[in-house]
């Protein structure tokens, strides 16, 4: 979260000034997800694990789900403009690299990204919801592909090569240590798939 | 469907004997759901179109989703197969290869798998279940990959370039015409994924 972001604070209906209150929030829904699952955890749950009230929580979140989904949005408009602004003489794999270094710069952390897995792993419907975020994500990089002329099937191909790194390589970063950074997994995955295509 | 099943009748809630059973159903639920979406058809409806009994419906399907995804389990069971008889001398890209060429052998119905890609795209629920097909196809041809000693994250890497590739071809061949074959289409966006990787 940005820290102009930190520095604003709201009074709950209790009338008192919660500052961090998202960050208190996001931390007590993590924290009650891994202990008693998703499903069996409600907004008021969390509400009076932070020690605010569900009025608060729906300030910052839509729903519970959005504790999780939240940075879907930004993630998708970071990885678009970077391949976007990719230099012209880069080739599509270039253009999708440049995406995958977008997405490792904004995914650092590393704790919160292993405990969201384990949350988004142990229930079917979250495990659903991310596979539609993925199928997005794959179908906005092949619109920015194709504005960039890149024809019909390549396009689509590409894209979709760039996401099975992003799921392969995430999956790899987050089942492991901190270091190597993501955008070192994402490098060498991308590296290995192009191993493996030549060799084909 | 084998012409073993052709040939067995059963008697509906009416007492009569109806030959061709599934098909009929398959047939009314593919008409119907065109007409007025998948939602707003029940199995009542598919079965009077059908000039049948929601009893007969039952007996061929779970539910009315299983006339569009009957076929999915039939289909990864051929394409793991295809990918366990590859050589042992096969990469894993050649491996997949083979898996992509028993999924073509299987989808040869062009107007049936053109229907079908309609229903699924105008209904958000049914795209969902389509992303977990291809999400348990991929899983299961990256554990078909580790049981030929492809160590990770290689196979997972292959069997989403595969599924990436799948995906790719099969939208094209339905969006297009029924020759060339999904088998040319499928082979032909294996040669350009290695193109793209290859230049990049």
């Amino acid at each position: 979260m940005p820290m102009s972001q930190r520095v604003i604070t709201y009074t709950d209906a209790m009338g008192r000034w919660e500052p961090n209150a998202a960050d208190r929030l996001r931390e007590a829904a993590m924290e009650l997800y891994l202990e008693r699952g998703f499903e069996q955890t409600t907004v008021a749950d969390i509400a009076e694990r932070a020690g605010l009230t569900a009025r608060t929580f729906f300030r910052y979140f839509a729903d519970k789900r959005e504790v999780l989904f939240g940075g879907a949005e930004r993630l998708q408009a970071a990885m678009v403009t970077a391949l976007e602004s990719a230099p012209a003489s880069a080739s599509p794999i270039q253009a999708i690299a440049a995406a995958l270094e977008a997405a490792a710069q904004l995914l650092t952390d590393h704790e919160f990204s292993q405990r969201r897995q384990s949350v988004i792993t142990a229930t079917a419907e979250l495990r659903e919801r991310e596979l539609i975020k993925m199928a997005s994500l794959s179908a906005a990089l092949g619109g920015a592909l194709r504005e960039r002329v890149v024809p019909e099937p390549e396009a689509s191909l590409a894209a979709e090569a760039g996401i099975a790194v992003f799921r392969v390589a995430f999956e790899r970063w987050v089942a492991a240590a901190p270091e190597p950074s993501l955008g070192h997994v994402m490098r060498e995955s991308l590296a290995q798939l192009k191993l493996l295509t030549s060799a084909g």
